[in-house]
């Protein structure tokens, strides 16, 4: 047995089934040994980002990290966006980064970088291997990092002899570390502030909270306290519809996140950090919160989310049933010509139960969220680190990790493009998959910004904001990836091709032309 | 004046004058200039592979660096195979990397990365700017480094409130300092090497050598002493064609290499590094010369490497001539099934004088430098850094520094898929580019790689390195981002398709179906 067939064991014997590969010659071995190794389920990409955002969008639905299979310090390069992504979502990912053998760096061959250096700005753990004989308990390492709460992007650096010399056999799954809990000193502090000020707190919820249970906890506390509860501004996955609450987001505009914030006196943050400006503007604040408000951690991301929240509701809401959840009646389609709003009432209209819906929506998403609170049970998975380009990729992840379930993706085109070969890997493994593309051929969040920074900003700058001159037409992109697709002009023709989509099984691209 | 105009005046003052962008939020002040300082071309792409790829190929025809315009951490990552690629080929670039204000980032908002560490791989310069009164000379130092000798990366970070704060207006140029010349030692005993050993010497020429006058001074060299002359594996631009020298490189096989460098008991390096195996591989030697061979380095990269190869021949070919260059008949069109061999001959057949290629052939492109000797005089730009996805790139790049004349994509399919985008950009600045896509729907290198690694493999590894299933469509792909395309099933249809593209302007894409 060889390095890479070590390394193979021991990620199947840790948990982990299945890697994103976009591999080079030197994972060669690690590629052949894929063959000798049952039970790897292995996904092409053809980019590197596409690797990494994929691994994001399975690890958020199937709770346990994939593997990526990359090439080289250039390859791990191109992966870095999405894994930045990835560890905002606080995603477990472990990397494989196929190098140069050991002996061959020194001759600084063409492809030779310095891959530790290039991993460790997005990474929590980083280990180079040394010998074959090492690296199964060096991939066994990387998997117990991954998985150390709250969730952490482990890269393991395979140099090439590593994986072709002789090894001496799988290693051990290490244990994985609970998540400490939060403390009786958090738990009781957050209830005294809630006793004492009620409605002048605001609950921000993060991470577990954010699942069934955690939302309930939270509306119990709020119904027996007064509290407000708020998820924060950009989450990696959020259970809403029928049965779930109508929980809100911190808001994107620094403006209406200072307004929807400014009536509260303490924030308790429940696995969420501080809440503050996406990007800083002169004159703005950083802070979200209002001057003075104090702040209380419940729990941190690293502790025990879902304890911490259920514990609080125990003290301060003993007794107090959960209030009813959603149930208004499902939205309709409402028809007629393109608003944020009818795209949202759309989606609700047609969407199965147990959706997943993948919100890289940007500007065209920004009403999206309370159209749809009424829709049936789904998944919510949002951008969390900013970095645009990581919708399709995550719609290919979040499909293979439930191949039962229909994932929507609400994705804006200038994003779309950044990744746009997650839909070759989309249409070969028959992901159940329906995007819709918001084609407003503009980066509009630009245009927005720059408005508010030059008075009558002229060609040039417009230019670096306009995505047509050429149009992009993404029904001949994905046909050209195997993807089929339609235009959709207005609301009535969008619901029309959701419905016919919703009834098939397949990737599906909507083109739906944004005014 | 803000500190974003007096950067991009002293861009401007420095001699940058072309700038590759995606911009994001950090970068508005930046875009807004753009506006108020007539001078900057831009050029948007919609990846920043695309970016930075583009500005290698600038940099390769203008002999000068162009800027770049990237978002963050995240942005600047994505940016990075392309640096990557530019810094293997020595050109001079400068990144402008807009980031959060400098007080916003202990917030610690969803894109904040530690930006100087992102860049530190792959740049040879990094500074991040603290004031608006100090980004203008900031700016002229980035330039400054970025033409220093050979060629370096320079990478500055631009905080927001570097660019929105109130600056005192650019700063001067800084002066480039010339390479350093080679020493009268280094010549001398290159010359004595020369003279003992004649026929057993193989001069390795990288760089400004492989501009048609340095060529010459080696053939002359070659004539006078019986000495080898070849081309480093992988090079920024050779200029070939009529008139210029049958100059071969280094075989990327090692065993090709290995055969090719046999004979020769010294390697004199003309700007080249000492040769060595794109990887390792068991069993196989990481240098590609001889046991015992000996190295001599007549001039290194950062030296003048003309002025050396120049101080050579006058010294051991005083009064030879130099010997006949390349004047054999211009190869036709052979028509009939596609070979690589065909392919070469095709291209030179109907390619216009001064073309300039952009060779990511990979696998399918090993024969093409033989068969393109006697075309019409041409630059070859070849992907020096082993990254493949670069080939789009720097085809959209050399073509805004030299837009009267024909640029020609020789491009694998597979590599091109990394950054497609590029497209775009060409459709949008009408480039006058015939992409050439070798569509063999694997990943043929690797297939070769496995074959030699694995016996028989099986299913799961051939997956990995089959773009098959489903099949890429490049006419729609390109269709897509605006640019025309058609099918060349074989060398017939090529043909006519080349002809009827040398005779039009503007981008063009011909999908070759390479068995």
């Amino acid at each position: 047995m060889n390095g890479a067939e070590s390394l193979v064991h021991t990620l199947l014997a840790s948990g982990v089934d299945t890697c994103f590969a976009n591999p080079g010659t030197s994972e060669m071995h690690f590629v052949a040994a894929l063959d000798r190794v049952a039970g790897m389920r292995c996904v092409l990409g053809l980019f590197e980002g596409v690797v990494t955002g994929a691994a994001d969008g399975y690890a958020r639905m199937a709770g346990k990290p994939a593997a990526t299979l990359l090439h080289c310090g250039p390859g791990l390069a191109n992966a870095l966006a999405n894994m930045h992504n990835a560890r905002r979502a606080r995603s477990p990912m472990v990397n494989v980064v196929g190098d140069h053998a050991t002996y061959h760096r020194a001759w600084d061959a063409p492809l030779t970088a310095d891959v530790e250096g290039v991993a460790r700005p997005f990474s929590d753990w980083v280990r180079s291997g040394l010998t074959a004989k090492g690296i199964a308990a060096d991939g066994a390492a990387a998997v117990q990092a991954a998985r150390t709460a709250p969730g952490q992007i482990a890269t393991l650096i395979l140099p090439a002899n590593t994986a072709w010399d002789e090894a001496d056999g799988p290693a051990a799954p290490l244990p994985v570390p609970a998540p400490a809990a939060a403390s009786a000193q958090q738990v009781e502090t957050a209830a005294r502030i809630l006793r004492r000020d009620g409605a002048k707190v605001v609950l921000i919820l993060a991470g577990p909270a954010l699942r069934e249970e955690g939302q309930r906890a939270a509306y119990r506390i709020a119904a027996a306290t007064g509290a407000k509860v708020m998820a924060q501004m950009s989450n990696a996955r959020v259970e809403r519809g029928q049965g779930r609450y109508p929980i809100d987001r911190v808001p994107y505009p620094v403006d209406m996140a200072l307004a929807a914030l400014a009536p509260y006196s303490t924030c308790i943050l429940v696995g969420a950090k501080h809440p503050v400006a996406f990007f800083a503007y002169p004159g703005k604040p950083g802070s979200l919160l209002p001057e003075g408000c104090d702040v209380h951690v419940l729990a941190r991301p690293d502790q025990d989310i879902a304890q911490a929240i259920a514990a609080l509701a125990d003290d301060v809401a003993a007794g107090v049933a959960a209030p009813a959840a959603n149930a208004g009646p499902r939205p309709t389609a409402p028809g007629g010509a393109i608003t944020s709003e009818g795209i949202a009432r759309t989606v609700a209209a047609f969407m199965p139960e147990d959706s997943i819906i993948i919100d890289e929506g940007v500007t065209t998403g920004r009403g999206f969220f309370p159209e749809t609170h009424s829709a049936p049970r789904h998944d919510w998975l949002q951008l969390t680190g900013g970095s645009i380009g990581e919708g399709l990729p995550l719609a290919l992840g979040a499909s293979i990790a439930c191949p039962d379930r229909k994932v929507i993706g609400l994705q804006a085109d200038g994003s779309a493009m950044y990744t746009l070969q997650a839909l070759w890997s989309m249409a070969r493994e028959r992901c159940d998959a329906t995007i819709i593309v918001f084609s407003n051929r503009k980066y509009a969040i630009l245009r927005h910004e720059l408005m508010a920074v030059g008075a009558n900003p002229g060609r040039t700058a417009l230019d670096m904001l306009d995505l047509g001159n050429p149009d992009l037409d993404w029904v001949k992109l994905a046909g050209g990836m195997g993807v089929e697709g339609a235009v959709a002009p207005d609301l009535d023709v969008l619901a029309d091709l959701l419905k016919a989509a919703m009834a098939r099984k397949g990737p599906f691209v909507i083109e739906l032309l944004v005014p």
